[in-house]
């Protein structure tokens, strides 16, 4: 595959896992680093995420750990929020993975990162989440 | 003590040190994630918090050495800067040690941290901190 | 539950998911940190992990993105790697999920995690993984 | 030196590296923290920005590798991207340290510092940047 | 005071606090950065750990809860928990801080603390730590 | 270009800044991740550091900047100060970067840093470190 074709293919991944929201981030850098761009597209969806190896559902709950434990992280957090409902899981078990990193990274890295979900849930109508607690 | 016991006793805690500010928080998970709300005032308040090895006093500049340390946390700073006003330690003091966490984490996070202080302080007419060099 | 019931509860669940790894923290802890010990087995496993929202599977799933992104977490990635075989996850699953945390956490993170991989794969007689790459 | 001898000297430093979004830092500082201020001025500037052992251009892309791999360091990262082109970095080269900084820190830090870029470049009336990708 | 001055000023600044420990960082620096030992002494020191605003021990309480939430900083813990009962904190506050830091950051940087303080302890004839839990 | 080529490509870059450090990193991964080891070798290589839009000195400066904030990457740090002799930069640029971290990322981390280092050059018979202090 040419650079061109890495770039259709990670897209096409990229529309399957994260929707609009993913366009949106990398739109945003097209006249900053539109190579970041393209490397978020054609390596971290064409090559990374597009790997058999793990599930697209098994996939977003590594990478809610991941993004809640680093802090900071909270536009990626709302886009992979929904790419964690676009693949299956719903909004008790996201918000229970959520839970869950408190444990490991501590209370406030949990909570900021379930306000971020807060939000999502409440754009797609999907609040209150029940049978938790 | 049972489940609710546990979280009245945990809510008395809360209210001494956080005061509204910690009740906003454990509010804002109600309809999202409601264990997590529990688990603040259960876990972090009724188990942690309420263990009279450290003084409050104490326990809160552990806090904010840690709040500090982690970045992200301006949520959790503002309850506990409150908080540290709340169990004793005077502006000075607070501020003191957000600087003295530079010398470990950098000028960025002391400079952040200090900002959320101002922030608090300016709400409940403290500024200027008087006595600092 | 009392004080003692809620850690015999948690010790059942770490037995299940940990085994001996995680017992072994524990018993480091009680000399110096007894209540830090009692805290990861009434806590953190009696409460946290207990809760069936997730199954185990999917809990080491955000476990594992967690402890490598927030790195220096060799000691728990080892036990938790453990918890992970233990669950249900295969060497290629796990190796595949701490190669996703270098999308989000970096290189470093993902190659110090699975090089704790490999020691524990190991150990266990499950080198070389198959079916990658 | 005496102190306020060291403070010239370090203002005298900053004002070349960073200009005026520096000098705003430091003004914010000065109800809450005057001591944080003083050692912004007189110890990261005075003392270590005005050592020759590092030309400031190289200076800079060692902070941008730093803010960036940190976290959280939005106004950290507006000042130092100022500074970067203040010193002789231009936009490709400052959009291309940011890119190189997802291999290790992964892509979320990447895409954080590479928006605040976007902002400050923005502001300069730099966009598009040029000869990249 | 000229920068031979500093030194010495921070030099006996760092021998109350941390005695040996930190002198044999400072030595370790000697023939690859001298100017970073430099600065330990002096700035760090002589400016920062000497000024009056907040006691030794409540400067040590904060010390390890940024040093705790770093992590990685097994080497700093081993010298500032050295330090911490040097400036009169005992063993169970020292064990209690760092239990306090599981809530905000997390279990694992909590018990590789608290690790370090095992050792600290039991070379200093202080296990085990009694009055807890 | 194909797999294979990519690899290929990426080899010659590795080889040309690691040397045999990259190399033993890449073969220690073979039989756990394969694909982590195809992923530094074909796209951190053969796509990021093959980029002209910074120098190679340029791009290890950044390096060592993201690798000191990070913490915990010392087999990563033994690599890319290796790197950085290899791509011209002299001991006293790289131990003056790793003490220019401090003012950013704090004490802790620039001495890990700064004693990976002292590592890297006694091995390499370029200690003490001149024109430093």
């Amino acid at each position: 595959m040419n650079r061109e074709d890495r770039y259709k293919h990670g897209m096409q991944v990229l529309e399957k896992v994260d929707g609009e929201a993913g366009q949106r981030i990398v739109d945003s850098l097209s006249d900053v680093s539109p190579e970041l761009g393209h490397q978020v597209v054609a390596w971290a969806f064409g090559d990374m995420y597009a790997r058999p190896e793990l599930t697209p559902r098994d996939r977003q709950l590594v990478t809610l750990g991941v993004l809640a434990a680093l802090g900071g992280c909270e536009i990626e957090l709302d886009v992979h929020i929904n790419a964690a409902l676009n693949v299956g899981l719903v909004p008790s078990e996201i918000a229970e993975a959520l839970l869950h990193t408190a444990v490991y990274a501590g209370m406030p890295r949990s909570i900021n990162a379930t306000l971020v979900a807060k939000k999502v849930f409440g754009e797609r109508g999907l609040l209150p989440v029940s049978n938790l607690g």
